[in-house]
């Protein structure tokens, strides 16, 4: 399968998500952000919490540069891409979009840690097998 | 110590707890009646979520009526009391009040289960320990 | 249009959903509930929340009683419908279901009130309009 | 009133404000900040959302890099402070700590927009008072 430029996420607008300003919350651009990473593992065959493996993924920084609301049953979508895959972590690129405008900007970096009871987290080197399904979403401009 | 009536959790509303219609969205007070109960089991001693014990506290029962709606920056109380303290079950009578009035009315039950991995949760008797403590917030007309 | 028996609304469970316990917290049960009645007046070519009429839709009462948890990425249905359509308020009762099993039931209760700037809210008889496409979702046995 | 290095805000983590993976949610700290700049508003004679005056907040940028997570029932500040104050927008930073140790930096722009029926937002002067109050949480390096 060709590398693909990004994974589009449709979602609507929820109404517990607007507060008293009549707008989207900005915490919950990040949710439709990781919303659409899950989706995104889903079509690649995976899923980001995998009880059955020794390893989990925290995310270690998230951005958003907001330009326009959203607003109750706003239907709009999250454009995802992966624009660094490194051996141990992974740097998303997304953009809201409602009819064709873009709508807000952000990043979301994630690290591939050890899970096991009784020890502190501790990177590791993404298994081969989810780097290589993952990879199907990359960016072309992010090979290097 | 004596039995006490009712165990009081003072609150402010947060921002992102209102939503576009101007209040605070209904399914937030389920949420302040929870930090109610947590905040008294600190009170009492214990811990609803005890990691170092094979039990957990799943809810079976929740239910709420709205009199008056909460607005942003709102203080009130969550007046929590023990209405029902069964061998394997505990019920919560909580109201929400402002200024001396009644906001909402609502009720918790909560069951105690056995959690051990790759076992079915299963009710199991509370442990005397955690009875002893959190009976002393039992409503004095709940006793049998 | 013959009367429905209810209304059927798909959803997957996201990750802020669930809780330390590992399942989803009791609180997004009603969120579920809300975004089927939210659906289910889309699909009767209504919106719950019209910023062009001067009425608004706070919630009453709300309980629940759970069966069974949910699970991150677990995909399930809220079965909606109608119990109770009265001159001011309606009823609805749901189930969610998984797999054709039961995981819980609930109730919810909304009055319709007037919306007017610096005036109370006062409960009001629900427009015309609205009462008949939204009875298409009544319960055959709420017929009175 | 001598300008302040910070504005210190406790907080205690709420459970479902955690997830399946057993820590706090990365979108909740952006809650913790805003929840924090809140406060500071309220200890400077101030609210941020003002129904009285025809100019409202939104936040135009936002971000975090996370160091350690926060689990359920752990206490931690936020310490806040205004990095740059300039005519139409507020940039604060935050960093998030338990026990003197760093958890998380943050960063928080809102703007200062006119907020009137039937327009769109446009941003325009934050007025005076409002600037010569908050300014007192100025960070002494943000002097220009």
């Amino acid at each position: 399968m060709a590398p693909l430029s990004e994974f589009v996420y449709h979602r609507r607008v929820q109404f517990p998500e607007t507060d008293a300003s009549g707008i989207v919350h900005f915490t919950n651009f990040f949710k439709y952000v990781e919303e659409a990473e899950h989706a995104m593992w889903r079509a690649a065959g995976l899923t980001v919490y995998d009880r059955t493996r020794e390893i989990t993924w925290p995310r270690v920084a998230a951005s958003f540069e907001y330009k326009k609301p959203l607003r109750f049953e706003d239907e709009f979508d999250v454009r995802l891409r992966i624009a660094e895959l490194k051996s141990k972590s992974i740097r998303y690129d997304a953009v809201l979009t409602k009819d064709g405008e873009n709508l807000a900007i952000g990043s979301l970096t994630i690290v591939c840690v050890t899970r096991r009871p009784g020890e502190p987290m501790k990177a590791t080197t993404i298994p081969a097998d989810i780097a290589s399904r993952i990879s199907v979403f990359r960016a072309p401009d992010s090979h290097s």
